[in-house]
This record gives C-alpha cells, structure tokens and sequence, in this order.
C-alpha cells in the first residue's frame, strides 16, 4: 500500500503508491441551509459547486482531477426535477474538470447533505502544501478576491436578475477555479506554498504563514478587489458592501493562493492565466499578518469564514 | 493515473495503480434520523459503526482497509463530551480494521451527519465482484442473520440493559465484521462473488444474483437464525420478532454472502472463522430467487431496507 506522505492538515492528503506519481486526496461537505439555501440556489448551481469546491483542494496542491465518489442524502420530493437538475450541473463541472465519478452512496434525509470525496493526480514530490513558504517569498493570488462574496450579498438581498448581474452572480453560483494554472505551478516547481482561498484572504493567509511559521506583509493598494456597482446599491451608502473588505474576508472564491521566489517571479509570466494573477505581499520572518495601506500598517485579523463562528 | 477496473454499482470501485495491488474505494453515509437516534445510540457506537459500516464496503470485495477521510456535521451543542466519545468509539473501530484517518472536512449543521470515504488494498484482479456467481455455486453467508435487526427492536422497545442483552445489543451497536476471512476469500480466489448482507438477505441476495443474471435456491432450515429469547417478549405472542422473517430481511448485520463453486467447498474449511460460515442454499440458471421450507417453495421477496420505502 502506498505511503502516505501527507497526513491531515492540508488541503489535501497524499500517498506515493509505486510509480511516477502521488494521489492527492480531499473531502468536503455541502449541506443545505449551511453552505447553501434550496430556496435561492438553483439545483443546477448545488451541484456544479459542490464538486468545483471540493475539487479545488487538489487544485491547491497542484493535483490535477480524476475521480470523485459522492454520498448524497436527500427528501423523497426532492427526487425528480430537483436531482435532475442537481446531477445535471454536477455533470457539467465533471466535464470542465476532466473527473468521473467511481462511487456513491444515496440514502434519504429531512434536507440535502452532500459529501464529496475527490481524488487528483500529481508528480512525484511535487505537490506544493502550505508549508513551504520562505521570508522574502513573493505572495501571488489568482482572480478577483471577494467576487463570490458579493454574489453571496446580492442574492441574499434578492435584487432581479437584471443584465450585467449575471456576471458578478457567477463566481458564487458556477465558481471557476484556476486547474491548469495550479498543475503549472507544481510540474514546473515555482510555487513554495500553495492553497486556495476558500474561508476569504485574512483566514487562508494566516493558516498558509502558520503551516510555514512564516509571517506576510500584505498591500492594500495591490488587492484586486471587485467593485460593486453603485447602481445597485443606490439607497445608502452604508449598505454598500465595502470592495477591500470583501476582498480580505470574502470566502468562496476558490482562487489560488501562492508564493514564489523573487528569482522565479519572471517565470511565472509563462504560466497559462497569467493574466489572472496579481502579486499582493511578501513573506516575512516575523510571524504576523500585515496589511499596509493609506501611510499605516496594521494586523490583519483573520475574520473570513468560521463555521462554527458565523459573523 | 490508474485505471478504473470497476466502476459505479459493486460494493466498492476498483483502480490499478501500477503495481501488485488493486484499490479499493467507497463511500457511506452516517445520518441523525435516518441511521441513527441521537437519544437512543450512544456516540461510542455512533463513532464505531459508521467507520465499520463503510469498511464493510471493502471487506465485501476481499479488500484489506486502510485509509479513510471523514466530513462531519455537527451542531455546535455536540463539541465537547459528545464528540469526544464519538471519536473514541471510532478510534476503536479503526484500531481494530488497521485504518488510518489522513483526511476530514467538519462543518456545523442542524443535526449530525457523517460521511466516510474508505480505501482499502486487494492482490491485483482479485477483487471479488457481485458478477461472478454461476449456477450450482454454493452459497454461504458468515454469523448470526437477523442479530442487529433484533438489536434495533430491543433499543426500540426501551428494554432495560439487562444480563444477556449486551450480546443482542453488541451487532447493532458495535458491529463485528469478517476482515480477515474476506480477505482470506479474495487472496486464495476460492469465492466466485461477494458481497455483504447491509440492507438484509433478501434484499441482497437479490443484487449479487441480478449482477450476475443468476438465480438462487435458499433453504429456510438452513438459515443460521437468531433465537430473541422468550423473556424479553413475554406480553404477547404477536409482538416476538420472527427469527426467520429476522434472518431473511433483517439489515445492519454486515456480515458476509458470497458463492464458492462445490469442488472449492473443502478448501473453504480451511479459512479463518470457518466456523461462523453457513450454507445456505446453491445458484441457480433460473433467475429466481426461492425459499424453500416446510414442504414447499416459494418465491422469495426482496423485503430489506430500502431507504426510499422504509416499511
């Protein structure tokens, strides 16, 4: 039996069976009324991000997707339209991410509870973890930081589909993740650490830079933040969700969070989607968390998503 | 990436690495209200039998376990001595199948919901499938039928833990399974199919000999019953559970069914725990399933536990 050369802890365990690659392996849990509400999110959307986020904890290692299993407990009127169009969209992310699915176990329950399991393929040794960032390590992210957050915020305040919403609604419900980019970075061995945002920026940062025992210094004027229309929120100001902390705390973007050394940074720039990164800090020795901004430098509080912690 | 020697619809898939071995993969779910009563089982045995349920999905197949990854849901009322015990009672079962975990997602939910993802290792093509029964095979199943269908009445009925009942109670609560006599099937390729007894005889029987577009002859004389004794239900006649209705659709046994041609039948004597093997009946070309008994047969219908139509 293959070794296991990486326990709990990360985004993914792996094992080394013999042969030139290692597996990566993850699960995640997709429950209604937690991660998502049967009254506003479509079918179709449940199950294309039920497996795009459980996949991205290979795409964080730089794994590349094969096989998922799936336990999925659901009501008897939910059998019918509702599965259909669930399994359809599962169907589509399955596509885009080149997975198949080998297993499952269906059973009934009061509400939707989703558990995927997913298995990825990565070079021997190669796959990039949280602790591998060094001080001085240029720190890169992929995409917008809080886009998903926003979706979040304009479907919870049940604003109509009107043009021009479809396209900030995306990442939260048919999130995108950076799968060739992810395998680029470990094949090729110019990332150090790697993982993807999934609880938001200032949470995922800080577990990154404790798995390293490294610290970062973040700043604010490079985040690529998301803009919320103003026409959206014309009633007042202060509804209006706030770009830089979305983009600090935001969760469910599914972007990719990693670090490079400055002397492979020109690399990088051969990497496909390179268009979709932006350098945001550096690693320090010191073992905080800095945000610089406006002449200050401050902590930066993890405050991004905490199941048992909600905000 | 290995291949997919088996896919959806066995007890568990099949890849193949490189190498000597085969792996083994599937996936259970353990749910509050539907699998278990949090007022009634205990989370010792929550813990125990929700691994010991997805292993038997290995030993089904001749598998030997050895990993596993774990979400768990779970109200924010359970952290603390619930979860503790929850996780001794399955850091027990783990020790006792040889099972590591390397991975887990938890979350918070409304009430607890556990999915486990077990792989398990097998001698490259031995795996044994539900398909491969052919008629005059002999049929065996391993234990007591009927034993954690009994357990579940007596939890029902509220009886007091008394003397004698902890052994009733020990195949509901804490269930055995045969590990190494599954194993032992597999590795010297005396069974021809295999499968394990999860939703009851009748239901299961019916799967191996569809998957292998058989039929069977059950003798009820045969069938290694569980005796409830008479004390427990001294009231009424009516309400004694009926040991034979017991062993034919009772669920949650997880022992073993599996067929062994009969020049194969001495060899069997020689395997670990021959002595809790029974024969029950014998394959036949006719695609039915039949129950032979006082003088006569009848068609055997399949009345186990369907999670759709719980009678």
């Amino acid at each position: 039996m293959p070794a296991v050369r990486l326990g709990i802890g990360d985004d993914s365990a792996i094992l080394s069976p013999n042969g030139r690659s290692d597996w990566a392996l993850s699960c995640d849990a997709f429950l209604e009324g937690v991660h998502f509400l049967a009254k506003i999110h479509p079918p179709d959307s449940v199950g294309y991000k039920s497996l795009v986020r459980a996949a991205s904890d290979l795409i964080a290692m730089g794994a590349s997707p094969r096989y998922f299993l799936m336990t999925l407990a659901l009501p008897a009127s939910r059998i019918g339209t509702w599965l259909d169009t669930f399994l359809g969209g599962m169907a589509r992310s399955a596509r885009f991410l080149g997975m198949r699915l080998i297993g499952g176990d269906t059973t009934k329950n009061h509400s939707v509870s989703i558990s995927i399991t997913v298995l990825g393929e990565v070079s021997r040794g190669c796959a990039l973890t949280r602790s591998g960032a060094r001080p001085g390590d240029l720190i890169y992210v992929t995409g917008k930081l809080g886009r998903a957050q926003l979706g979040l915020e304009l479907v919870r305040r049940n604003l109509p589909q009107r043009t021009g919403l479809q396209d900030l609604l995306r990442q939260h419900l048919y999130p995108r993740i950076p799968v060739k980019l992810g395998e680029w970075l470990a094949r090729n061995q110019i990332a150090t650490a790697m993982m993807d945002i999934s609880d938001g920026l200032s949470t995922d940062l800080a577990r990154l830079c404790s798995a390293s025992r490294v610290g970062a210094r973040i700043e604010a004027r490079r985040l690529p933040c998301v803009a919320p229309p103003a026409s959206l929120f014309p009633a007042t100001i202060k509804r209006t969700p706030n770009p830089l902390l979305l983009a600090l705390h935001g969760g469910d973007d599914y972007g990719l969070l990693f670090t490079v050394p400055p002397q492979r940074s020109k690399r990088l720039q051969r990497a496909p989607d390179f268009s979709t990164v932006t350098c945001i800090g550096q690693v320090t020795s010191g073992r905080k968390i800095l945000l610089s901004g406006d002449g200050a430098t401050k902590l930066l509080e993890a405050r991004g998503w905490d199941p048992f912690n909600r905000k």
